[in-house]
């Protein structure tokens, strides 16, 4: 059993509730010693964290899909750990595991906490452990249940994601292709264009950094846009709503444009385009769907498994780059999945 | 046979596309001779013209579900006449029906323009004349198909509707509470809010010109607002966005507050409230549901009769009084569903 005494627990606070842009003062860096499991419960230490653009979000005061952190309160986060001292008969020392640790270098875990946060073992003979971050954790869950419970996609249907280069984009992307739909990515930079088309097989990508929305969506949707898949909200949503198709679904699953805004959130100008195309913009939180995950995981692991769907993530490494690295998403400065790689 | 060639046409045509709000300048009224029913057609004299506030939109150019009216041309208008001259096997002269006539004291139809504008008889022990443009006709229609296949109400949903003393809100709002839904209507003034709530049997209603809406749905949709049946848009859209429960629909049926605007439409700033609460908004538009006109007929005919459901109509006499009663209804002087009365 690891000798939790000789260790430190390397943390990140919430300090204060941000105004836009998190910046360095919204942080507090604390370092303590690793509590003790407690009886029936574990210590894991954490080896890669994902970091999500909901985690804005999760730093507002205020009610939402789940609470705020507390000032005070080491940063809410998920990730993968290996159990360094364990009572839990499920998850004994040495076992590699899903769950939220938060930003901190090790977590300890009643049996009540591993339960309600969904600990589970993670298996990497079906994914690395960014995979399991990626495609096979939550963002792979979100693109998995976005799409096919609330888009719908019919095979034919043209699919529209945006944050195409993304954790969440990639797969709803390839996903869509593999159920037979017509792929349109939107991503920000040639580099991710070409490499959502080249490498994961999109039928085109729209760079909206360098082009323009309106003009790629009338050439490369010209049936108009059945499926879309919304990751940021803004100026993008409303040239999509511009484009529907009739009957189209608008999966609303994030607005990344919009989470660090000291104004009030853009609505969608066009939202009328619902009722021209009888068409529907529904949200989703993917936490609704736990029960179903082994099901995603098993059928995105197959397809990681046979090379019909590839991955890719952005890895940081060290616990101390969290909120440069977190700050990153919201200029678009990763590339793929976005991972704090904190101990091997 | 009435003698055609004695009557004279008053036609109200669209001189040009209004700005904002229409002015005197945006029609023009001509009169001409009334034309012959071409072979197997018919010419119908309109008695009363259904004036509603999608008639502003089929004023703009542009793509909409439904071509604008063109420059020149009769403005487009449905409504209840009787059959004058006729060769059409199924609607012999004396008949009263129901069909698209146009602002225009007679209407000359090909058997094809009567067919594919859907001209049906219209039974008047069901209901009166100003009755089958309003519970039995479009309003009632977009009231039934909108509220049961969009919204889907649950008994003991909470539903509010907007609009609540107009044509659609009067009716979704009834059949709302028929279905076993607790109903909260939002309406301008107190006299339409004591109306629907001593009159027709809603729970309540908000007074959004008297009082503050956000107050009035806190205090009235203490768990949330299950079903959203809007036909207003703006502020109020903003307002119930953030007071949903979960799971929530929207219905997108319209948006009066936004159709004189000069300036893009205001589009809800709220809309991640649909994220928060897994919720969904969807447009319809009620031609959809032609083929099912008749199962609704007959059900809300049956509430007419039984007493369960009431109805209001808002009589305007004499067709050159269509300009400001059209534009009264932006302003809400109209009580109750707005009728052109045209000839007894």
């Amino acid at each position: 059993m690891t000798d939790l005494a000789t260790l430190k627990n390397h943390q990140f606070r919430l300090a204060r509730r941000p105004v836009g842009t998190p910046v360095k003062e919204d942080w507090q860096e604390t370092t303590e010693a690793v509590q003790p499991p407690p009886q029936g419960g574990l210590v894991v230490q954490t080896l890669a964290l994902s970091l999500d653009p909901a985690m804005r979000g999760w730093m507002n005061e205020g009610k939402s899909y789940i609470a705020p952190v507390g000032i005070g309160e080491v940063m809410r986060a998920g990730g993968i750990g290996r159990v360094v001292a364990s009572s839990h008969a499920k998850f004994p020392e040495g076992m590699l595991v899903s769950g939220v640790f938060g930003v901190q270098s090790y977590a300890t875990l009643t049996a009540e906490q591993a339960a309600k946060t969904g600990l589970f073992p993670v298996d990497t003979r079906m994914g690395s452990v960014t995979q399991w971050l990626n495609v096979l954790g939550m963002p792979g869950m979100t693109a998995y249940f976005g799409l096919l419970d609330v888009g719908q996609p019919r095979p034919g249907d043209t699919v529209v994601v945006s944050g195409a280069a993304g954790a969440v984009g990639q797969t709803v992307g390839q996903l869509a292709r593999i159920k037979g739909c017509r792929v349109v990515g939107i991503a920000g930079g040639r580099a991710k264009c070409d490499w959502v088309v080249g490498e994961l097989g999109f039928d085109a990508c729209i760079d909206y950094k360098g082009g323009n929305v309106r003009a790629g969506l009338k050439e490369h949707c010209p049936k108009g846009v059945d499926v879309y898949f919304d990751n940021v909200g803004g100026d993008i949503l409303d040239e999509v709503l511009a484009k529907l198709a009739m009957h189209a679904r608008i999966v609303i699953c994030g607005a990344i444009s919009q989470y660090n805004n000291t104004t009030p959130i853009q609505g969608p100008k066009n939202y009328l385009s619902l009722l021209v195309h009888r068409a529907r913009m529904q949200g989703m939180v993917v936490f609704d769907y736990a029960e179903r995950y082994p099901q995603a995981v098993a059928e995105l692991a197959g397809y990681l498994k046979d090379g019909r769907m590839k991955s890719r993530e952005d890895v940081v490494r060290g616990l101390e780059n969290f909120p440069q690295a977190l700050n990153g998403l919201f200029t678009g400065a990763n590339f793929g999945k976005l991972v704090l790689q904190v101990a091997d």
